[in-house]
């Protein structure tokens, strides 16, 4: 997270007239919350005034950033977290999470256990697409154009037998979840320099094998890039992924201990769907 | 999770003709999220339908419950998940987070150690709160008074030498959180018999000691009876703590890297708040 | 882990002369491990003393109980660790670690989730093992036979339709490991009441059933009652089983990442052993 | 690990014969563990044969290793391992564990926590010495002399403003843990060119600053250079670490349980010593 430029006395925070009171034993300074009889301050709001005005994915952002999002950002929050909330019974993270539960443990237990899953190859790829993407605009300011920056990104990679973070999907041809971000970026009016960077790699790596079968931009992709025109620091990107992921290894983890019987072999390729069938939301959600 | 009763065909579920092609070692089913290539369904719905069109908070009911909520309870759901998202730098699972920040681990080895700090003494009052509440409620339908099945749940607790889950707090004599809460519970017509009964057993507890200090209902207890006037389960409020405070811990964390040298000893009582001074939402949101 | 009786200030301890020193605010005591400089006592021994002339079996023993083992009991503790070192690839505890290996997570973060996966249902029993044995034990110093104890015992299970913890095994009908600790507490002259009583629980268990297929004592039955027999509280049991079986959990791990690609789908019955061939120990070791 | 280069067949391995009983659905290969009914083999050796033949610690270099350990260097595996198993109330993956026990968790939730706080700076040295000083015997080997190959180094670390990993400590400026291991090393016959090459650059590092104070060897450099010079590889260091630290969490969250109420704020700064004062191993264990 950028630290805030502006001066702290401007901004309005607490003097250094407390340290007195502490001591200078061990006293070290936080400016997250603050809490004291009956108050509670987040970054400076008091929590019960946010309850209800500001939704979680903003109140996310106020914690990560510091400020609260204008509201465009806030919807963007909302839906990239909603991006990244499941994916199914086959993620080696799921699969952590769903053995620790099928020995009985707590519903925490497999949620570690869950969360330790992710990576290096595994969520990790959008602060290494928010450096790439970085990188290839900062190339474009020193002049090059979009198509000659990404060709270079995609040459150096290539040169490295490298994947580039952020493209390409062991599924989805066509990541649906980046484009509709995509979409919405551009009716937010959000969409700045790292996605139209994104975009140019995109045609590049697929320029460079016109009869090999299409590489996707993917999910992680359109987050970083996304995440990078808003001005969140590329470990947000990856911080977004496992707050927006919880969720799902505890329904996963429940599910576990409420249809199987304990201590059972999962082989998560001998899953079979049994959910509703796919359905639309109700018009009054369009 | 309450099993739906509605017959699964009905519902439209994915029938079992799929066992055919994955034979029959080890099959299983799911009903979260099916995926396919390009095409993500979370409990039915595309994902990228639900992208921008409901809150997490939502998307987190339906994961957990199934179904989409109500707009009045997915505003519930954006409430309760702000009012824990964070309580400084002094709960044990905080410090459990910061400390494994200090030695240099990634963020997910901080929310996976600071996951496992709660439970039985911190954020497991929920689920106990509302085994309570339904003890209290089902006396009232055998016909006992709200005051009276309060004061035999508050007598056996004492009988027992046990506090009451879901009330008092080791800070606050009145949680701010648990009174916006209920504010919300009524604006928004979803405050029902758990609520009722959980003020009726503040009364209680309050009228036993009244030369002691006030006994508030904390913010545990006004999420148990919120989720319980909601149908939701007992362990979902659980699992919306452990949902709502891994961006509280990523933040604890995040900073601990970022302003403290790694390996230091961290006195959670010399923390002095340097953060923003108190701050009013913008008039845009109230 | 029974605290001492004998005096502290007679067995030597370190007086609160000290506390004058630190102040009063948040002063607490410890009694495992002094450290200062160029010196470090476990329970009051040099740890530069202890290598070379302690086994790390034993030091585990110290840590524990504050008091070093007997020649025969410290054997024992070798033993006993090494019993449960391993179980292969389909314990879900090892399932856990090695998806998390497989997602690229270093070797501590597959420690972290396999050990959340023991508990319950694994490696739970020995606890239940250790009191249900003493329950018998006091009911036979009471005067009643052991045929008669372990008869209750078992009838009390079979009426609740529980499994008695410390028999059966999903794969074992004759545990080795079992047989070989009893071998050892015989030899080494250990073997009391517990044991005695478990075995008359065996007997008892299999009268019930006599054409049904064999119930085995498995191991955790036999370090239940060996553990017991040597002084140990139940929950040390446990202690062992987690210091074992992470050695076990780390090869898993490494196995894992140095041999198969990353992320992929892991099913544990798949699995084919290229290992080596039974082999004996060499005649210098017997 | 490196490979066994010996032909797998000729050592006995199991053939492939078993693939045609499995079929080749996600078929994989694991060497460590072998489990069917009533017989386990760790390595091919059974494990009942193992047990009070072979100590803990030489099971975990037959696990991590494949082979039995020759008897000096099963004596080093158990001092090496005692030598970490515990460093009093401070360090901070101590401190993890003892704030997830102060929750009220269990203890393998503490030990979860704790583990997660080893690593970049914590235990993890031992890897990066061994990397340090296989480039200094690999400079000997060329024809660089001891002295001159340890200047190198310690010159190039200095110009980076780096530590030189392996040696000095915030507390101790001779660790006895290492000197320990040096006699043993010398005392087995074990001691090689990368202990040669560790007191090489002990003495440039204190000759760099003849009028500073003292840089000393610490126990992870010492452990480097044994395994080093025992042929383990670099990262079994750092596994060793693990394995020997969890006893020592395991005994400071259950003193934490005992002792302490809970969710209480934890002071290390304010942990006083109240175990046994320093006392002599009996002369049996000389």
């Amino acid at each position: 997270m950028a630290r805030r430029t502006a001066s702290r006395e401007a901004a309005g925070h607490a003097s250094a007239g407390d340290e007195a009171r502490h001591g200078h034993r061990h006293a070290w300074r936080t400016a997250v919350t603050h809490v004291e009889p009956n108050r509670i301050l987040v970054r400076g709001y008091a929590l019960d005034e946010l309850m209800g005005r500001v939704s979680f994915a903003e109140a996310v952002y106020l914690l990560l950033e510091g400020e609260l999002p204008t509201p465009a950002i806030g919807r963007l929050m909302d839906a990239m977290l909603v991006s990244l909330v499941d994916h199914g019974t086959s993620p080696p993270s799921t699969l952590a999470a769903r053995n620790v539960a099928t020995a009985g443990a707590p519903l925490r237990a497999s949620v570690a256990a869950g969360v330790l899953g992710f990576g290096t190859y595994h969520g990790g790829d959008i602060e290494g697409c928010v450096q790439l993407l970085e990188r290839g605009v900062a190339r474009v300011r020193e002049g090059v154009s979009h198509e000659e920056a990404a060709r270079q990104v995609v040459e150096a990679h290539a040169a490295r037998h490298e994947a580039v973070p952020g493209f390409g999907h062991r599924l989805h041809t066509h990541d649906p979840r980046a484009a509709r971000l995509f979409q919405m970026a551009l009716e937010l009016d959000v969409d700045g320099a790292h996605l139209r960077m994104l975009r140019a790699i995109e045609r590049a790596l697929n320029a460079l094998r016109p009869d090999g079968p299409p590489i996707p931009v993917n999910v992680d992709g359109a987050i970083a890039a996304v995440c990078a025109d808003i001005g969140l620091a590329a470990s947000v990107g990856h911080a977004l992924f496992i707050i927006s992921r919880v969720p799902g290894l505890i329904a996963q983890a429940r599910e576990e201990q409420e249809r199987e019987r304990p201590m059972r072999q999962i082989d998560s390729t001998a899953a079979i769907y049994d959910g509703p069938r796919e359905r639309r939301l109700p018009g009054t959600r369009k």
